[in-house]
């Protein structure tokens, strides 16, 4: 994409009102735009950045057997009190609304109820088990403060998978899947390091659930973290009892403070029980269904990211979720566009993007000074600056935003980066 | 994918209160879930074919310089206040609902006011335009009727793109290439043949609109069409004046029923004045912002074409949007799926996977009837079948899901179709 053609620009400020890093740095940056406190718009480059995070996670969730589907954001309340969710002092977090003829409705902020209710239609025997279901659907939560930037907003995209299984054991192996899925998830979009399989509570059904906290000042977390054995314990399960059935000694753990990036919990039969939701095993017997739910919320995981990997020029994306994988900027000569920088710039952009590579083109007629600015703010991995001295050398200048590293190259080694 | 995974399962009926043919068929098949009235979640099918008609959307907007954001539902009411649109009696459809501190909100039923609020941020100097920005967004309209299936919905995905430009003449300009876009967009969903850009009145600033109206005995509208010319006027404009304008005779006019598949709109400086949302020109004056909107919505399409290609046995999809490419069948010998079909078909759908071509496979162990009256009604637009006799033949036996036709073809004609 050509930069004179991104119509966002970057800003000096942000809004007053805004104290959390993550969207201070996402709008100056011009990734997303603040509709009100907990509600932001996506701008090409934010949504570029989602939709390469949610690639990666349809991708782990197809692995695993996930079927895609989406739900929708108007629930009835019907299901909703079967299960006594629709209660306002159960559930603290509903927007709702009516119809016209006064029907009471919600905006949903999880699926259990309807997706249980509808695997009533198509769930029958035990040979349609098991089955796991995801979406990546824009959930609604009312939340009273929302000071966390685009970490804890009223509208987000959220990836849930809701399995279906129909015993405990291909529950657990299930379960196991998933939370290795997750692991890979965190992995590719660049918080393997510190994000750390977290021990909560589990519920009824299973003593245990878990968080997938990635460790940040800016989190509302506190977890207690092993650093040798890479797991950790929140608040809730931070007890004698939970160490030492984990082989956890107290010593060893140090507090911190985290975000809850993704978390995953056995439902067991809470939900088919309320709903009735059986299968006819292999000897006509009527057994209730096992569920569980794994839940990534997606805005969280990219204001998490602008949290841990930016600096005081900007963001610093890592190259799995980045917009663009090079910032190439053209330093114009006085012929402006037209002179001999301008066309070979515009020739690399497109030999570049002829190769399939991504790359966010700094045709702007501005100062270099400017342009620099602008790309440590908006933080791809690579710049690569064309200017008469360079062409003049025959090379390109390459800065890596991460590391500071500037090198000389060749143009085509751009082409097998 | 394998149908043995695809938790989906078709049905004999519709639900009873369900009295639209499209969203019976959908049901029925199983690519939607009737949520409650003029609420529809997207089964497995369905999302793939609302995927197929995004890409083809997303390909055309791209075409006409059209940069991608993502707008928010929740709405803050002052923008709406500022257009004088708030007021429930000036729009009857708004969902409304409210923060934990009473602040009064509002579901985006259309996006003109967040985004021209937006581009003050970012429209300064003539530089900066001409900008054409597109969503592909989930809207809320509080229909007090709901009862065309998913051609008149509550919440349903919409594209829509808004035009700024500098001056009469560039708008204008883009506004044709909209059309053209549109134009093009029908024609590749299917509906070219019978889908008629009508005129419509225009508001204040242009005399006429443009509707891209689409005959179906099922539509809400009447449209009077000129054949000939491949061009109709709405009841709005269906006057002499209007018809000599254009030059139409009314003696050549048929009146038709139609749905109203997408709209054009010249919005001239109605939001730019509300907002004052000016540029400076290369004189440095100060002058309003030219807008146009255009939009469609993407369930409305796909119940459309569920409306206009279908038959008594179900659904007939356009290749372009089809969910599958191929149907292919495998009909079971007696050893089930060990046995020597179930081997061939698995190799066989393995082969067509491998090659890039989006296959069906019906690997039940089900009943041949059963098996074939679900590929009628699933409408995929060919039917592969593979069986003890196909085998003994050396051949395929597919079925043109449109016309009927059988032929007898060998395995890898198919991976050239």
């Amino acid at each position: 994409m050509k930069q004179s053609q991104l119509f966002t620009k970057t800003r000096k400020d942000a809004p007053k009102d805004e104290v959390a890093k993550n969207a201070q740095l996402l709008i100056r940056a011009g990734y997303i735009h603040k509709e009100m406190a907990g509600v932001y718009a996506l701008m090409p480059l934010g949504l570029r950045v989602m939709n390469k995070i949610a690639t990666i996670i349809r991708e782990e969730m197809d692995s695993i057997g996930g079927k895609e589907l989406q739900m929708t954001a108007l629930q009835d309340k019907k299901p909703w009190e079967v299960s006594g969710r629709w209660n306002d002092e159960i559930v603290d977090n509903w927007f709702k609304t009516a119809l016209k003829n006064g029907t009471d409705i919600g905006l949903g902020f999880t699926h259990e109820e309807p997706l249980t209710n509808l695997m009533k239609e198509y769930i029958r025997s035990f040979r349609d088990l098991p089955v796991y279901i995801y979406q990546l659907q824009t959930k609604f939560r009312n939340e009273a403060r929302a000071k966390s930037g685009v970490m804890r907003t009223r509208e987000f995209l959220m990836k849930d998978l809701y399995s279906f299984t129909k015993d405990v054991a291909s529950h657990e192996a299930f379960y196991e899947k998933a939370k290795q899925a997750y692991v890979n998830i965190f992995e590719r979009v660049g918080l393997g390091d510190r994000t750390y399989i977290t021990f909560a509570s589990g519920g009824s059904f299973s003593k245990y659930s878990h968080e997938f906290q990635t460790v940040t000042d800016a989190g509302e977390d506190n977890i207690y973290v092993d650093e040798k054995k890479k797991i950790a314990v929140n608040e809730e399960v931070n007890n004698p009892e939970v160490l030492k059935e984990l082989g956890i000694k107290k010593e060893d753990l140090v507090q911190k403070k985290a975000v809850e990036v993704g978390n995953i919990f056995s439902l067991g039969t809470r939900y088919s029980d309320a709903f009735d939701l059986k299968y006819i095993d292999s000897e006509g017997k009527a057994l209730p269904v096992i569920m569980g739910s794994y839940g990534i919320g997606l805005q969280r995981l990219m204001g998490t990211i602008a949290e841990v990997m930016s600096d005081e020029n900007g963001l610093v994306w890592p190259k799995n979720i980045s917009p663009f994988q090079i910032h190439l900027i053209a330093l114009l000569d006085k012929e402006g566009k037209e002179g001999k920088v301008g066309v070979a710039g515009e020739k690399l952009y497109k030999t570049l993007t002829e190769k399939g590579i991504e790359v966010l083109y700094d045709d702007r007629d501005v100062r270099p000074g400017e342009k620099f600015a602008d790309s440590d703010l908006i933080g791809i991995p690579l710049r690569v600056v064309i200017s008469e001295k360079t062409m003049a050398e025959g090379i390109v200048e390459t800065k890596d935003r991460k590391t500071g590293e500037v090198r000389k190259i060749a143009e085509k080694e751009l082409f097998v980066l």
